[in-house]
């Protein structure tokens, strides 16, 4: 049973079989990991290209770990030097790298829908890694697996985002995600960060963390911009802290246990408390691992559909 | 056979058996881009190293895309943050790096004569990528290949190449190349953009691009450089555009078919009309294909002279 | 009989035997280097992370060619535009990149001591590929390979390192390594270039080059570095030269086989003169070299000792 879909473009109208199969061929590419030579020859042969316009060590390095241990062949591709400078449209960029024969492109960029658009003009499959504000599916379907993983299940857990819900394709992707897997969703913050009408989708709004905490079996905290968003979408980072930040006092207070979630790079002692980020409920670098089993499973299934 | 030189430094020079040897090795590893595996193992255990002192998003993905399918090891080196940048000249740069036990390097480098000077000081075979103003010969070679492969021959075809053709590498290469091969050049654009006695070489020149459509087989469009060049070597880009930008209804009136050319990255619209860049007469992404297969041959070809 | 440690991080303390199993290890991978095919397979399936977060090129292709002729699989990381430039903490880094079971880091740090706190804080083995003003291990053990290699020895050998000893990672690294290796050890420059008290480690100290060139078998020149250092630490380059510049005037008024090392890149006719650096009696090539066939033994020892 292959996946729908020859693309990875988000996890909006993706259907809940095809989630469960990722998540499913993601199992044996983490046991994988554990082996000794943690490679395997599925890809060999094949080319695949990393364009990655806007920065990103983690999930670059992540895609580009995955693809090797798959055996594939890598195209590194940075923004910055590249014809992107020279005014060359996207398109271009797009049909040339394909004209040298590479099979599957992996992309991030900074405009909602350029991977989209790449998967209309060119042959080879794309995966999207990050458009915008608007999804990063690897990302989403790795917090799925990491919580499968810690808690066996998605099913009727009930997941809180928290942050910057509006401008954030992390949430975006993790309320379809989850909703399609019968997940109960809500989303945390100040209301200058959460998005008019989320409600519809079928999240629930908190504004005050301590409401939802007694609720929640999973805390997904996001990332804070401190240099974009201080004075613009809170006062200051102290009182983001005070208000939204994800500490033990606050946690205890909750009696739960909660399973703690970061997309990283974390900023400690912003949005979690470095010793909430250190401590055993905290499955943060587990994450960082399932990403290149899951990502390992993405371009596998997809590779199958060429 | 094997070709006359140990390094590619330009076609200046260069007899018509070389590059026929050249043109007919690229044919297999043409092939070879079809296959499912793209790999081939002549250059296994090889090491080359891209130095690219200036740069290049395109050509540097080709050669790497070339020596990765030859199976060689490739080392990349990109001139920011290089010790370049701490004052080492270029020729401490060379040697040090075939101290490493390089077998082959291909560099672009934005002074004239680099690569030439480059082959004098070390062991490894040299492949140009791009030297100033003055040659990039696998670039002619893989526009060779293409008019070749669409036309059946070189020999006897009128080939334009329109544009900057003063500071143009792209032009010199193919200029030298397509004279040795027997095909008739020519070049067109304005008086600022046409080097004194190239006459001498050869070469016809047109100032009016209707005055020369009727009578070429081949039309190669060069990238017009919009931020350097305007209001310098042309008044206005409209205005460049209006005299020398090849649309479909300059070529209607021309009443003949004519294979279309670009070594890219495209200002659509501006040099070329973006129909006449997709258009069927168009070779431009074969060329960036065959770019693969052509590098792939001189490598090859190089790499058994060592 | 194994490396006492799983890491590298520096000469000071480590043993005698240790140093010996690595330049004899380094030995057989020098043989490597000298057949067609330079590859062999001990690391096949580990990855390595080359953490590099001050510019380098050398070090950097160096460690780079010995991990993939070990067939080890590479992942490049380079400080601009990434999580760094975010915020996030060397641990982070670090343990996120260690969480993608990463089998061995090398990293190079602006910070003393980085590579020793990031070898607290993951499972990783970690070499130090220079650290602040600290240390240079596999510098050091280059240049003490190439010694052995050039004179037979090191014990017994007088060996003078030339230049800004205080600020200088190859300076302490070399001290060490020749010291426990039974070398004769000194250090010539200017008093603003001398640690103070650095005669308790066992290091003789000079400040005129021609008082101690009639005795030495080794000189090591350090680079000077241009703008940072003139006018600060001494008034001109050209005085620089005039007092400590190695020419071969100077070399021939000592009336001795002097062996020429520098870890480059040179300053031609600045700390060295062109004609020297290129003479008979200099290694600097040999060191380049040499380094690639030591850095494989380090990475080769420490593998073995997961």
């Amino acid at each position: 049973m292959p996946l729908q879909s020859r693309h990875l473009l988000g996890l909006d109208g993706v259907k809940r079989e095809d989630i469960q199969l990722i998540l499913d061929t993601a199992v044996s590419f983490r046991e994988v990991l554990d082996r000794p030579i943690k490679k395997v020859p599925p890809l060999q042969g094949k080319t695949i290209a990393n364009l990655f316009f806007e920065n990103s060590t983690r999930t670059r390095l992540s895609f580009e770990l995955a693809e090797r241990r798959l055996s594939a062949d890598v195209l590194g591709f940075a923004a910055t030097g590249s014809s992107v400078t020279k005014g060359e449209t996207l398109k271009d960029t797009a049909r040339n790298i394909e004209a040298m024969k590479v099979d599957m492109v992996v992309m991030r960029h900074s405009a909602a829908g350029a991977p989209h658009y790449l998967s209309r003009v060119i042959e080879a499959n794309v995966v999207n890694a990050g458009d915008g504000a608007h999804e990063h599916p690897t990302q989403a379907l790795l917090d799925m697996y990491t919580i499968r993983e810690k808690l066996g299940r998605l099913e009727g857990l009930h997941v809180c985002i928290v942050g910057d819900i509006s401008h954030s394709r992390v949430a975006r992707s993790n309320i379809y995600g989850l909703l399609t897997m019968g997940a109960r969703v809500s989303v945390c913050g100040p209301a200058t960060m959460i998005p008019r009408e989320i409600e519809k989708l079928g999240v629930g709004v908190f504004h005050h963390i301590d409401d939802v905490l007694p609720h929640v079996d999973v805390l997904n905290v996001l990332r804070i911009q401190l240099e974009r968003d201080a004075g613009r979408l809170f006062p200051t980072i102290r009182e983001y802290h005070n208000f939204y930040g994800i500490t033990r006092q606050r946690l205890e207070k909750a009696g739960r246990n909660i399973t703690i979630m970061h997309p990283g790079p974390i900023n400690r002692d912003v949005e979690i408390s470095a010793e909430v980020a250190d401590s055993e409920d905290s499955v943060i670098l587990q994450q960082v691992l399932n990403g290149v089993a899951v990502r390992m499973a993405v371009l596998y299934l997809l590779s199958t559909k060429n």
